[in-house]
């Protein structure tokens, strides 16, 4: 398939998501041009927070491919990806992204995608999310295992 | 629970999960001092790259209460939560965030957290993800359908 069929197809499904009573975006995963998996926004339908088009995509190419990382495929979303899925996409190792509507038409729809960006930028002092550091101390010595665990499988 | 009694929990998790073979993160999620949830990485267990800690836990948290909304929630995590995982936080509405280890902890024992709070800050072609926009105009149909669309369930 060329990127404009594959760009199509997640277009397609955002259409069909907003008729599904779902969030309008969609996503398909690729590789050499081949669909390997798809994933529209389910987080009201499926009460997951996190079920985001390109999340569902990742997760659902993974199970597919048997691997965590993605490497040697491409993302194709209806919509510039938020904070989150952007986060997976790298940690998936994806390499490209092609999307269509921007974060900042997405923003005007209603979505919190350029707020999580610049709240993200901020120091953790400055974000409107309160936090606050504790137990450092104890909380280092599961780092220190996995430095010293020989076998480990790294991600 | 106290609060160090729930970020103790959390950060037991991480050794735990090490000892498991996974990574070293743990996250617990808290309503009213009782836990709702508890999460642990999962990446390399489940061939799932969005398997961190607290992703687990939300996903779980929201199965549990049956909503996408965890507004009176907080989460414990034995780290800084990464982008991808900080981004859900906003997303589920969690209320205050409580964190053992550093992100620039994280990275010194090889984990890209730093990274990609770097990249995310970045503008798409500073990146060193490759993107391209593609089809915006016929993208932007599915965000007409959302905003005409009178029965919608908004998050």
């Amino acid at each position: 398939m060329t990127k404009e069929e594959l760009m199509r197809r997640a277009v397609a499904l955002s259409e069909e998501n907003v008729k599904k009573g779902g969030g309008p975006f969609g996503a398909v995963i690729a590789k050499d041009g081949e669909i390997i998996a798809e994933g529209t926004n389910r987080v009201t339908a499926n009460n997951d927070p996190t079920a985001h088009a390109e999340m569902e995509a990742i997760r659902a190419a993974s199970r597919c491919l048997k691997t965590f990382d993605l490497s040697g495929c491409e993302i194709y979303t209806s919509c510039e990806p938020c904070p989150m899925c952007l986060g997976a996409i790298y940690w998936a190792h994806i390499d490209r992204m092609y999307y269509g509507n921007g974060k900042k038409d997405a923003a005007r729809i209603g979505f919190d995608d350029a707020f999580i960006y610049e709240e993200l930028g901020r120091i953790p002092e400055k974000r409107r999310l309160r936090s606050e550091v504790m137990l450092s101390g104890e909380a280092g010595k599961a780092f220190l295992m996995w430095e010293e665990k020989a076998d480990k499988v790294k991600y």
